[in-house]
């Protein structure tokens, strides 16, 4: 028990190699033992290469790996999809016992990449570190298990709680380094999200500046169909990920036919109502950068899963823009700080009274 | 020059062994140095006690004196006060050169200690490290440069910018990491200010948690005389340090009478003429607690000097009671941010346009 929880963390160590090139993969971590020596590791490859199991096995002979165990932070697949089905591999490798740490919540796998191993006699034990293997993959985890998408709120602020120093006024609040900070942090969504008022007053490109095959798709909130006069705007010309406009305007498509973003309907423009079409659509997770109508919006929706705040020293002064009002019952948890030169990245999940 | 800045630094290090047993006199550091060899250090001791060059000079033999040079972070004294003047000490002592970073506010001092070098024949370089001198004692050279005391407001708030859960509610915010950084923070002030409303809910002690022999005066500013019928308060009859209470209500005296703190009575109890009777009873330096209204009235009074924000990463909620508001003109300045757990504590100076 104490060896299997050593090999499941060097396990999950392996599984933070993996990035966001995985996309809706999640990012999984493998290593083979025996006798209590490492032999081999492995972790999820980019979206539609080899999965953590298929990395470790494919590194050993099978005089190697002929009685090992095989740990693994989630449950072997036991479908096809761009690859064949981990759990056939090691059946066929020679592996006598697997340590799973968490089951797959995704329901082609959930429980079957078990059954059939357990089915060619291999020993199956379940239940090791399966929280930290949890964390790994917080947004697909959710994502299958609730069957919506996570929702993680960005705000910047000043340290009076400011958003904007006026009503329509671009104010850049943080500084470089939260700017280089968050163009990463973006590409561990898979879609962001603005209101038509950021979009038409910041203009922003809203991409990423990681190096990624799958950039997070641009969302846009255009209940009223406000961007119908500005075709102009960047993120609906340019190649550099794709872009949705959610609303309720019929005539947008129409109005917008010229640009290059996606123009999608939907009669009742809710919160709601867009994020479960992005669910529809298979985004596990989203980012939503504002302004602060679209934050209140979402905090009133309930729907918000995680927050993340940077804060600037500074302040805006009474006749700046407050940032979203907050129900008392919103507590965070696992709460975090992080500087970034003198701004601070605070993060917090919402707890939910589920 | 090279070389007299590299000795200054290190006269400077020295002087951040020195703590707030100096109380009102500053902190300073010495070394002395011959053919660029380093032969003693000093620093400022306890309040009383021996100054920065006294406590260098006397671990050195005259021949080793003979010749040398003294660094020393503020311009030696030259009046007789807890101590007789280190000026005397040099010139009798064999040093032929002394490198000082920062001419002495202090108008006592001022020029003094200087001159009466040069007259007995000693080489005065200035001007070396001047701003990193100054920075070792903000309160004393503020205090001696404008005339009154620094002042300082430290605020505890919510990610949602708030400072109490419900008005009159007494609400613990930041951690316990806080609580145990802000106990030894207080050391480094003269006076810590509360409002009557703060004294009253939260019944505070005001105290500090290191060892000291000058704890900062325990002030309260009491307009109308609410504390008549509170004499029970905590910091009414302790004698962990003294305390004031600030008043325009003639009748506190008496009410409070068999208490021990000193009621000083003020026709007009406003934020500046507090300050300025402060400043009058020799308090370099303020750090107000709060509440938000205190908090306000400094603000609004142009008297503040730095702000020092606790933030803790938790919403409070919309019906909480707001921090102060800001106007858009005060600016910080060299602001720094730490980790305390998981709060934060954001920390800068207000920027003056003078």
């Amino acid at each position: 028990m104490q060896n299997d929880e050593k090999w499941m963390q060097r396990a999950i160590k392996e599984a933070q190699k993996a990035d966001y090139q995985t996309w809706q993969n999640p990012r999984v971590g493998a290593v083979v033992v025996k006798e209590n020596h490492l032999l081999a590791t492995g972790h999820t490859h980019q979206f539609g290469g080899f999965h953590a199991e298929r990395d470790a096995i494919s590194k050993l002979t099978s005089e190697q790996l002929l009685d090992s165990t095989l740990y693994v932070t989630l449950e072997p697949c036991n479908h096809y999809g761009k690859q064949p089905p981990c759990s056939l591999l090691i059946t066929n490798s020679g592996i006598k016992r697997v340590v799973i740490a968490e089951t797959d919540p995704h329901s082609l796998v959930t429980g079957k990449g078990i059954q059939m191993l357990k089915e060619h006699g291999i020993e199956v034990v379940t239940g090791i570190l399966t929280q930290e293997a949890w964390n790994l993959n917080p947004h697909y985890n959710y994502f299958f298990e609730q069957g919506k998408p996570w929702v993680t709120l960005k705000q910047s602020i000043s340290l009076d709680g400011k958003v904007a120093a006026a009503k329509g006024k671009r104010t850049r609040i943080t500084n470089q380094q939260v700017y280089n900070y968050v163009h990463r942090e973006r590409a561990w969504y898979q879609g962001i999200i603005v209101g038509s008022q950021t979009a038409i007053i910041d203009n922003p490109k809203l991409t990423v500046s990681v190096s990624t095959s799958f950039p997070p798709v641009r969302i846009v909130i255009d209940r009223r169909g406000r961007l119908s006069n500005y075709s102009q705007l960047k993120l609906l010309n340019d190649s550099e990920a794709k872009t949705w406009i959610f609303s309720s305007d019929p005539n947008l498509k129409d109005k917008l036919a010229k640009t290059k973003a996606e123009i999608i309907y939907l009669a009742n423009c809710s919160i709601e109502a867009v994020v479960e079409e992005c669910g529809h659509r298979g985004l596990q997770s989203l980012y939503v950068e504002g302004g602060p109508t679209l934050h209140q919006a979402f905090v009133n929706s309930g729907l918000v899963n995680e927050v993340i705040t940077y804060l600037s020293p500074q302040f805006i002064g009474e006749q700046g823009v407050s940032g979203m009002q907050v129900p008392a019952e919103m507590k965070l948890s696992g709460t975090n700080i992080k500087g970034l030169g003198n701004n601070v990245r605070i993060s917090g999940r919402v707890k939910k009274n589920v």
